[in-house]
């Protein structure tokens, strides 16, 4: 199963981060920016192209020391269908690049438009009996308010072709609480999509005790992550919320087990702004992203310990 | 607010329904697919060309009797970057002819990341001084599992740019309640949303009495869609479920109000595959859409009278 593949890749990085792909034109350096627009025109095209010069960059800078790297749809819809064309290329990249690619887009549907989606991002489509991948990550988040409808037609397309999901659980976003901690009967909203999770997972059982369907789960809400490690033990997660969002080292120690494993922590502006941070050369933004996540490494192996299989 | 322009064209076709664009190439008359495989070659390219030639036809068909579409994003991402470009002149084809577009995407996602969807699906975005629409639809469909973070920056955009969101409340599959039906204290989890839903309107009234905030549920739960139509008196219904998933007239009755008004019925494979199902001329496959419409909507009208604003 997928995750396993993401597994095997944390523990020969020794690192159980991921890199968040979210890049908004204000983050690039401007040198990178006026080489696209004089390039492509000071438009869409040349927005995309720009995006994509910039994290074909941060792949090559981070692809020997962070497992994974995680475009967010959205900030590639923003710019169109050039836009959505720099996430297929960056996806593309950072593949050949032996990163694991996660796509964050929170797709949900229902049958058959589910099944769409799995195989826009995770599979392939038949045309005229031949076979293209649309997208091809290796793994895709997920939203299950429509219940099992919405996930089981991902299972199929994870188990054929070796990949996984994340379905949002507990977001780390203030208002997440709303109705995720709201009570139905004796547990909450999220720990019953918890257990979704863990049902829906019994599907793609994996090699080291996590199955290929993980879970969000906001690094900003602590007691909850560690209380869902605990209730979890085949689940995965993906925790978003720390650095930016203000979320630290110490609050995501709880998501992970003895081994070192059980979770990968997102940073995306804390990496794709590194440089404007530290305030060196524009031109040395690679090195500002390289740095960061080095630190950021060092900072969630500090709690997690050494992972091993 | 955009519902507003939706509830006008309504009451200028007499029609409560919408098209829902779901191409597969399943659907597609074999002649229009060769056309394209010809011109295209076999291969995403040539999918997604003899889409959009298949949606234009569509849309000649239907503007001047159904009032809306509903391309649903999953089967443009099926066909990758070429696929989501036929979204993008799907999008600006149905709006030219003077169609209302919902694009179905059910995005979800928090403050920033959100934004980033709300521009690329209702807004424009800035590429150095200069406005760029990406994709230009008049509704989005939103999950809100994510509570007020993953709506309110929606609600600027569709403020600004007169447009508007539908919510997934109760939706149309067989385990849409394994969540949404259970209880928070007395109430359910999808009337929770829905309650959110009138809230969240506040920010957006409407000139007919409702607001710019409107709610996906589905055909196939009639007594719910009754219950809630009564419940949600400033919410816009937007209905799935009718045709291929079961749901027929009768069950959609509850949704409307006094006027005729309150909801839009959508169709997808019922009028995508009228041809298949009449088994007329593939060559003829919009007159069969044109038909079906045509049955659909008095089917429809007879439940919900006259609409007036």
């Amino acid at each position: 199963m997928a995750l396993d593949r993401l597994i095997e890749r944390i523990v020969a990085t020794q690192n159980p981060t991921v890199a968040g792909l979210d890049p908004k034109l204000d983050y690039l350096p401007s040198y990178l920016k006026e080489e696209a627009f004089a390039r492509h025109g000071k438009n869409l095209a040349g927005a995309a192209a720009a995006i994509l010069t910039y994290n074909k960059a941060l792949v090559d800078a981070l692809c020997d020391i962070v497992p994974a790297v995680k475009p967010q749809l959205a900030y590639y819809e923003m710019y169109g269908v050039e836009g959505v064309r720099t996430f297929y290329e960056t996806v593309a990249y950072a593949k050949e690049k032996g990163m694991f690619v996660i796509a964050d887009g929170k797709r949900n549907d229902i049958g058959t438009t589910m099944e769409a989606y799995a195989t826009a991002h995770l599979g392939e489509v038949e045309v005229e009996g031949e076979m293209f991948t649309p997208f091809g990550s290796d793994a895709l988040t997920v939203n299950g308010y429509l219940g099992s409808d919405g996930v089981k037609p991902l299972l199929n397309v994870c188990e054929k072709l070796d990949k996984g999901i994340f379905v949002l659980v507990k977001t780390s976003n203030p208002s997440s609480g709303e109705l995720q901690d709201e009570h139905i009967g004796d547990r909450t909203v999220y720990e019953v999509m918890g257990s979704m999770c863990e049902e829906w997972g019994k599907a793609l059982p994996g090699k080291y005790g996590y199955s290929g369907v993980g879970a969000v789960v906001g690094a900003t809400y602590p007691e909850q992550l560690a209380e869902l490690r605990k209730k979890l033990p085949h689940t995965f997660f993906l925790v978003p919320g720390y650095g930016a969002q203000g979320g630290g080292a110490k609050d995501v120690a709880g998501a992970f087990d003895a081994r070192g494993l059980g979770a990968i922590v997102n940073s995306s502006r804390g990496i794709l702004c590194a440089w404007k941070k530290e305030n060196c050369d524009e031109r040395d933004f690679t090195g500002a992203a390289r740095r960061e996540a080095i630190r950021m490494r060092d900072d969630i192996v500090s709690v997690s310990g050494k992972a091993s299989l």
